[in-house]
């Protein structure tokens, strides 16, 4: 169907009304502009911000989400949804690479191509960026039926990958972005602190980046397993005593890259002392805003810290690895609810340990 | 053994002592200096460059071996072998990370260490190079029973790695050079010209390093069986008619990378138009000393043309990725020969398309 | 004035009806979309493609211009300028950094800022660029009285810079281009062969990009000349004997980089040998389409190949220079010429040595 | 003189006896190895952490020396002096580039050359440094009469450069390295935060790398005074209100990179604070071991925050650029004494805001 076709329409969209709180409501989408695709969003992945906002109403200290009705009526809010799928419904009158039918991953960021960052490549530091399902923002997100979104940010899935591990593109980018940024390479040794779902996607991305071996910590026994199910080569307690000998006796030496993916201070300084001399520390988990830093041990032996912030030109390059086989998402799905019970799907993320939750508003073969 | 306590001793030397004449003569061999250790040669690979030798007294265009009886009397001469791995026999007095009997896989040029190229990273470059086995040189090279070399560029072999595999990471590192120089990198797409031994090992490195396809063209029809076998992702034809359009219908546009392993200026010519804008053109094989190229269509693409002279800091990561199984070396070991038969050894790699031929001066329980 | 206000208008433009026929006529100009702005062309350089164009009626082996009068009809015909500078007349609705009155540097090349090598900050490599001022493009040239241009790639020039120098980024950002992607630095040593307006400007490039030295070569005495007025520490001609040796003595040791600037491939074959391993050597200049190469000797010493064109992300970063003092073009300014002038500044460009050759359509007081 | 003819000689040194106690005392030099050359040294400047021993008796956290009179038997402690230059009083038997009368720079850290660090090219990181004047490393240093160091890491000065500018390559080494590992290229603009020795030679190499700007921040209006005369383009009070803003308000814009020279933790968050998305920050001072840090600020943006541990590779460009004029150090020596007004010499050092001061243990003409 061309876009220019589509009438305004009601559906179904998730809406935090309240911490802790998601309900259905109804809300209009209009058809697409001339450079986007309508989409039936099959997959959304839960992340640990959507978890912000559930339970705190605030993700990364920025913007507090307004609860009242008027807040509710300004149509962005309590929309959350960034790790996502679906299937074109609908296409704008220029978009030529895409037809309806086509199952696409959506890369939930859209900057504005046009600034210094967007120019020299690195639109993922663009200023005017919009981000879907971000209150700071003030762009709706995904969990819903229907979604508008620019036709290039969406990339067409072949038969291989599956709606789901579509939707995983977008927490797979951030590893990529990680893994991209620190220059693993051929023969690498990489140890990665903690072993959730950026932690184990980190890791997965190093091995295909070609990492010899990767050496992983947590505090929790079942995350290690999971680490060793996906290809960890040494696992470690977090909390064992003389970690930083029990690092280094895994490989002989210090590591040449070390990944931050849990988010403690502490963790950030084992890195530092973990890393060899020349080698890099990249913080991939959100820290506290001020952190006690060793950073002289880090001066001293020129080893690099450096963070990542989302992705950029990642997409392909992570659907690549994908179809290809070299990466296998499917070990991280833990459970999938449908779009009715979205408020469960939280619960069940924030309660246990789970690794991936989705929720898919419409199976694949629903194209309404 | 302690080197000092060693006794000079004649042994066995395959030495060229003509074209096409291979025979083995008795040389002397001095107990190693207190920097080296002395090595019973287990694992001697063929490389082109000996065949060069073997078949026309001169590799590369540069010196013409000298077979007169006091050519071969500089005790250097005809003896060829870079490709080699061996058993620690002794060490000299300064030595420490090596032990009798540890099995090492040798790197076989020492570089100065102290010069501008050296200094930088780059000892590959050095110009005062002592690379065993090379003519121009004048180092002499391990196709004989005993060697001694510099006990830091001997690299220990961890049981899961044979002594042919360690052998085998000559070759693997001057790939891995291609690959490292060129930043493939996840999901990239890798196009190889060229299944001979470095055509096969470069599309190895490229897929260990994260290359989501590698596209791999030659003339002969078992060598792209053999590159099928070692997980290329597209083979073709390299004479089928337009070939160009061939290669970009593998993966539905240009490639990232590609790699000139063959040595023909037209395949170069090739790699250029099959590379995207802002790729690189990585140059493996030798090529004839000038050649007609489209280098305009390079400059206006700006892909960039390099190549590789041997490899630098690369014999640790090329055996990390050995021992981790990320390579696997042993589906390119055609046939092995005693040192006795190095002279058939030279003919059945002349003769057919073999990969990769050993000679093994001593099996691996041969320490004497 | 606001764009959207303005009616049609038919002013000057110099249009090339033939072979060395260049003349005045008029044309239409439509208001500035909204993201345009409306520009009294001040200066317009002339470039050796322009002059290409002049000639031979094609550039760089491209698009033949069509002087039918159907094809002049077509508009872009035959409406060459690249390298020019204006005052703003009017902004488009969306226009905020820009007002009337703004003297500006126009970039000339709009890329499509969405595909994957815009994204990826390579816009210069956009397969759907519009270069203004290419018959490739099929975009007219902003030789004439007024144009519309993108304003996000209009740059508001200071008052310490003038129009002409303005004009001038055009030619200085390719030179700029070469120098950063070459990764001149402090302290390098640095060869240019050919000092035309690109060697000079690239000379001038790598002495702010902190070489220690630049050696510059030439077959005419005079450009020698103004490589030394310009800052060149050594001056060699290009064809003295033994000029590989001469080149040599000057610094004592081969160069970290050379820049080929005048289109010889004998040049380019100098440059490969007078460049030290592990070096680059860049080609700035256009080239035959096929040219003999000894592409061995770069190979064997890692000397890298890379060849520019055009530029991205670097009007910002040459108008620092020029603002800064760091640079001064004022020296390569050769003649002026009034728009009714414009043959007579082909023909003075094409029959003497001058270095830049400026057309001024209006002079900077002249805001009609 | 060759090196093997000369006796053991007596020379004066001066020691570190106590705390601010610094005498001449006699010790005896030895012939200098094959490998090595004896200098007569001329200058030798007081840094930082010369101070820090002669004040405290250890520098950046790390040995105490022991001023029992066992001790200072041990003939490298309280022998302090790295910054230096001198003039070749014979030669080893292996040295070939030097010969007596030559006028050298002394790098001071001799690296193994073997190691993985020193073989990719980053020997300041090698972990058997042998370091000058270093109580860490147990090697004494050059603040006496007559010194051995290897050969080659001696740098022959031309007759352009001065010995005591000769003795300063040593610090511009260390802002060398910063300035280079930042990558600062043509048209950036620099921040640089605190104007002592460091500060104003990390912005004289800025701006010989191609900064467009340098802005420069301290507490002392005498030393602002001076960043402005060695060519700072914007100096800022670092305890003035609302310092953030001012800093962007000087060029419209954040900074591409941030060095920070003062060793204040909160000097560092405001580098931090001042870049732009996807810039560096370069840490250049000592910090205390454990600092509160602004850290996720940096994340967001991609900033990355890159440590320097002296310097390497950079003696030929640290001299290609005072040679060629592009940096003058002359404006900073404050006061030169001679060896036996040793302890003077660092009282001042002390009691002032001199920015370097040389201590001259023998004046030019002395070759003795």
């Amino acid at each position: 169907m061309a876009g220019y076709d589509m009438p305004d329409e009601a559906m179904d969209v998730a809406v935090l009304e309240g911490l802790r709180s998601l309900r259905l409501r109804k809300r209009r989408i209009t058809a697409p502009k001339e450079d986007e695709v309508q989409l039936q969003i099959n997959c959304v992945g839960i992340c640990g911000s959507d978890m912000a906002y559930w339970s705190k109403g605030v993700a990364g200290g920025f913007v507090q989400l307004d609860f009242s009705e008027e807040g509710l009526n300004q149509g962005y809010c309590g929309q959350m949804g960034h790790e996502c799928s679906g299937t074109v419904r609908s296409v704008g009158a220029k978009v030529t690479h895409l037809q309806v039918g086509d199952r696409v991953a959506l890369e939930p960021g859209v900057p504005c191509s046009d600034c210094k960052l967007c120019r020299s490549g690195r639109y993922n530091l663009c200023p005017k960026m919009r981000f879907i399902g971000s209150a700071v923002n003030r762009v709706p997100g995904a969990l819903c039926r229907k979604f508008n979104h620019k036709a290039s940010y969406c990339y067409k899935l072949p038969p291989s990958v599956s709606l789901q591990e579509g939707a995983m593109l977008e927490p797979l980018c951030v590893s990529l972005q990680a893994v991209t940024r620190a220059k693993v390479g051929v023969g690498h040794h990489v140890f990665v602190s903690g072993a959730g779902p950026i932690g184990l996607m980190t890791a997965m991305c190093a091995k295909a980046a070609g990492a010899a071996t990767v050496t992983i910590t947590d505090m929790v026994d079942a995350k290690l397993e999971k680490a060793k199910e996906i290809g960890a080569d040494y696992t470690l307690k977090a909390d064992m005593p003389d970690l930083l000998s029990a690092l280094e006796s895994c490989i002989g030496e210090k590591f040449d890259m070390s990944f931050e993916c849990c988010g403690v201070p502490a963790a950030l300084n084992s890195c530092i002392q973990a890393t060899m001399p020349g080698g890099v520390v990249c913080v991939v988990a959100n820290l506290p805003q001020s952190i006690p830093l060793d950073l002289q041990v880090a001066v001293r032996h020129e080893v690099d810290i450096i963070g990542v912030y989302r992705y950029c030109n990642l997409y392909p390059r992570a659907l690549a690895l994908v179809s290809s086989g070299k990466i296998n998402l499917k070990p991280l799905i833990s459970k999938t609810f449908q779009l009715e019970e979205a408020q469960a799907a939280f619960e069940h993320f924030a309660s246990g340990e789970p690794i991936k939750v989705i929720i898919q508003p419409s199976a694949p073969e629903q194209l309404v």
